[in-house]
């Protein structure tokens, strides 16, 4: 060690010795992965980004030059470069964000880890600068290729562009295809690249590299492979980058960082948009002494794709039975086609391609068209699932909408990670997708709370075939079963206890029945008379629902989403409606954007805890 | 007459000799010119399509081959050669749609007149002809060269070009650009076009025909100037087409229908993916001697660029008053700039832009990219308006949340257009927007009652440096001011009336104040004691409102948005948390589409007339 240490700031990366940098480059490896390794996080992508964010923190001057990283995972050597550099409690409350957090530093600037939006803060920025008077500043997007299949950053390059006196430099980190690639056009456009010394000389370095780091074989085959395609996918849209007016330096081989030195003050050079294109490898620096990280490393299809933690679903968890329903349904049902936005492995659609390669669709990060292309495939007399993660849906909340639903179009949506998802912070919650979605007209959600009621809802989805469908479940394990008692008009009775005079009805929404349970078991401590229901379909509220809280002299909603214009919103508006007095409390996850920490954290911080509610509960029924 | 008269079908167009086929042009130009200057309507983008489309018909098989139309506006040639050629009730109520209506034919489709959408419903609906035998059925989409700036757009191409063996024909209608033009990138690709015969040949056309036309002089250049800039604009993907690895035909004359048929006879051969890309004229065949529609025609500047009819609003319009405020505004602080989505002129910003050039930002087609480049914006000390038309707004719901508001940017939204606009059918009603914001944390959104609380609100929000602001309001005359009688609890009272017992708080929202106001006294006369208030900023609900909510008996929320999740549900739910018991009813427009019909019609249909509103209240008082 020594140099890392010795980097309080940008000023001393810049202050470095060219012979040194490699030296700095190593440490950082070395600290990535004995450090990422305990706390889990995205390894692969920072470990391919060494070079160039040194490079980036060398020729440009932070934060008066403004870096912004797209979806922002790959920003551990950014922070370790601008004085943070105790990673111990990394994507832990009160410990470093996974993503750049402007509360930690001037240097970070974009928290948002969706991803395609660097394009488009970056020209906005851009734009400031030049009428703020600062138009000798740059502003440097680092972008993935995946990203640029997201139809924002379209909309980002057409305007950057129209910009030629604005100093902006796009990098795209070609890191061959983060998630699931869907090729597209893009790679047909391969041949003059094909012949160019610059793509030789990428080629040659990765044998050099193969044959350096181990055996070769299968893996070494594979990754050679992979880096070739990866080079294919992002070469391609050089001509239209061209076609766009942006200059275009490279390919650069990105662990070269003298070379991306040089191609990063080339395009400094020039006052306008450039495209550096780099050529990283994701996971460099990986040996093969360090074995169990290595084989994380090399069993790709087994990474989640964000965190770099192992994948492998337990048995019981969410995504491996709607992995295994969806097959069985493919199986009865050759209409039933899967879409998915570069997310083919972790939202578990993997088996469904294997066995039905033809009727998959990995549109790219573009969930807008996974949408509407959604829209028309059932016009044409298919029934697509598309599934996604639950906050990516609120970029296709228009196509939803205007598209699917105003269509009637027969087509489900299966949203994973929804509710609380914890350390990977604000933006990964799937938090907003009942109180957004609770305003498309027909449309009906589901929210399974156990595994039996997911493979039930999913059959009862694909069946609807004139108005969308929605089914959502949380990340992680599922519970233990938790069979009905009975049914009450249209709606599963979970439990009934308590003998109490006062009557109360606990709607459980989804995974959130548990908590609903152990609630219910405290009122009937308390002497009230308690029920436990689950409505299994959320939205529409439906009349038995309604009906139930008119026979029940306080109702409370129990929901993992935003509690405004929830599940219990509505609840209580159609009760209103009706005519029945009932008061009706909403307990859910307060409209604010929540800090990373880990999902038990935050059900506590956000009195979501059964004794937390219970409380409430007596308060407002002034029993407390 | 005679030839348009004997189309019933298509078939009919394809049994036309081809000498038949100019002659039907004609009678289509001649019908469209007499029925939409009677009607209103979509006049230009038609007359623009006429050859288009009979060839479109005359090649394909329509309904077994797919006709899909972006945003929909040029389907009444569609319409006339399908059997529907009674436009006497055109936009009006049983009447037909001004879009493609599926209730109207089997030979329409697309609904949503959402731009850039078509793409991604044809790649759908070719890969379900794929998988269900009818891959020898073509899908033709038709989509103006404006809605490729839009992101879904090249989303879709990307995907389509992935699917070689997919009959799906493009054709991008170019026509000089719909909408104001923003140039973006595209147009810098213009070289290689410029020396092709093709090009040439089509520039020489536009010079006869304006020979033709009339005399020549500043209105002919213009026109050709324009053309040729359209051209350019349009000419310029072509490169990054053949990138992608999709087949082009063209430039094509758009008004030789010979040649149209030609190109696509040769795209339809090829069973692939192809573009075809067609140069029309908008407004094509208006002759000198109809002046009043000349006039109209040649003042392009002053028509609505979706209907056609005249713009320039009356001098009370609420368009007008924000046209009038922004400049103000814009003068006392350089730090404010506009941004907008392809709507410069329809949402008022040509004076902004006028005397501040530099200072506004046109992104195209580009809801996302218009708020994540403000929030940029906002980073860079500026404080950007971003103004485009309430129902788009949801194409940005995502880049609201997470870019907007997660990162406390001071940026303004403000939305025209919403609430019922009525004739332009269901996807133009701004009345999704309150819902779907209520769910943004720390957005405050403001909906003004006249013009003096419109500039006050357009102030307010600019001073806003640390969160989103949002100001709506509808489309049309702004009515006479409604000045406050006093504040309570920082909550405008406009009227207290009534002696009674009972007494009723009725929360107007913006533009409803005068309803609220009839109703307040229908429900005084009725012996209540009647108190109107506005808060003016219904989001966040304030503390002052939930307080005055617990000093009544009743309390009746009037709002022209969807009433799930919207600021009546919103105040229902601050009011239960707050432990107040008195019941909210919330009056809205219901969770659904709405058929296109007047706003006064659906003011009626949908019970939003003051008696109707009253009688509603009094039946949940119990006194009816």
């Amino acid at each position: 060690m020594g140099l890392l240490e010795g980097i309080g700031s940008p000023a001393d990366v810049r202050a470095l010795a060219p012979r040194q940098v490699e030296a700095l480059a190593g440490e950082i490896r070395t600290f990535l992965v004995e450090s990422v390794s305990r706390t889990g996080g995205h390894l692969g992508p920072n470990l391919g980004v060494v070079e160039l964010t040194i490079a980036m923190h060398r020729v440009f001057e932070s934060p008066a030059d403004t870096f912004v990283f797209d979806t922002g995972h790959q920003s551990y050597v950014h922070k370790l470069l601008t004085g943070r550099q105790d990673f111990s409690q990394l994507r832990r409350r009160d410990g470093l964000s996974g993503y750049p957090s402007r509360a930690e530093s001037a240097h970070d600037v974009v928290e948002n880890s969706h991803a395609s939006t660097a394009l488009s803060w970056a020209d906005g920025i851009a734009k400031a600068n030049e009428l703020q008077g600062r138009g000798d500043r740059s502003v440097v997007a680092v972008i993935g290729d995946g990203a640029l299949t997201g139809g924002m950053a379209w909309e980002a390059l057409n305007n950057i562009a129209d910009g030629q006196d604005r100093r902006l430099v796009i990098v795209v980190n070609d890191n061959g295809r983060s998630y699931d690639p869907t090729i597209g056009g893009l790679a047909h456009h391969l041949d003059t690249l094909r012949t160019t010394q610059g793509y030789e000389n990428v080629l040659s370095w990765g044998k050099r590299t193969l044959r350096r780091s181990g055996p070769p074989g299968r893996a070494a085959y594979d990754a050679l492979h992979g880096l070739k395609k990866g080079i294919k996918d992002v070469v391609a849209p050089q001509g239209m980058f061209e076609d766009l007016g942006l200059k275009y330096v490279g390919p650069v081989d990105g662990h070269d960082e003298a070379a991306v030195e040089r191609a990063l003050r080339r395009a400094r050079t020039y006052a306008g948009p450039v495209i550096v294109h780099v050529i990283t490898e994701k996971g460099r620096g990986y040996t093969p002494a360090e074995q169990d990280i290595a084989d994380r490393f090399h069993a790709v299809g087994q990474i989640h794709p964000e965190t770099g933690l192992p994948l492998a679903p337990s048995r019981f968890g969410w995504t491996s039975v709607f992995a295994d329903e969806i097959v069985r349904i493919g199986r009865r049902r050759s209409d039933v086609v899967a879409v998915t936005a570069a997310m083919l492995q972790p939202v578990g659609l993997a088996p469904f391609a294997a066995e039905f390669p033809s009727r998959v669709f990995d549109v790219g990060i573009a969930e807008q068209h996974a949408a509407t292309s959604a829209a028309g495939m059932a016009f044409g007399g298919l029934h697509p699932v598309v599934a996604v993660y639950a906050t990516f849906l609120n970029r296709a909340f228009d196509q939803v909408l205007m598209d699917v639903a105003l269509h009637r179009a027969g087509v489900t949506f299966v949203l994973d990670r929804a509710g609380l998802t914890g350390d990977d912070g604000a933006s990964h919650n799937g938090m907003w997708d009942m109180a957004m979605l609770g305003v498309v007209p027909g449309l009906r959600l589901a929210a399974p709370r156990d595994e039996a009621t997911l493979r039930t809802a999913l059959r009862e989805a694909v069946d609807v075939d004139d108005a969308p469908t929605v089914v959502r479940y949380p990340k992680g394990a599922v519970g233990d079963a938790i069979p009905a008692l009975d049914e009450v008009d249209g709606v599963d009775v979970l439990a009934r206890t308590g003998t109490g005079e006062r009557s109360v009805l606990v709607v459980a929404v989804g995974a959130m029945a548990p908590t609903a349970l152990e609630v219910a078991d405290l009122l009937g401590a308390h002497g009230l008379r308690v029920t436990v229901v689950d409505p299994r379909w959320v939205l529409p509220v439906s009349p038995g629902l309604v009906k139930l809280v008119g026979d029940h002299d306080h109702v409370v909603t129990i929901e993992d989403g935003v509690v405004d214009g929830g599940i219990g919103a509505i609840v209580a508006q159609r009760t209103r409606e009706a005519g029945i007095g009932t008061p009706v409390q909403s307990i859910g996850i307060p409209r604010a954007f929540l800090d990373h920490a880990t999902r038990d954290q935050l059900v506590g911080t956000l009195r979501l805890r059964p004794a937390d509610i219970a409380r409430d509960v007596l308060g407002a029924l002034g029993e407390s």
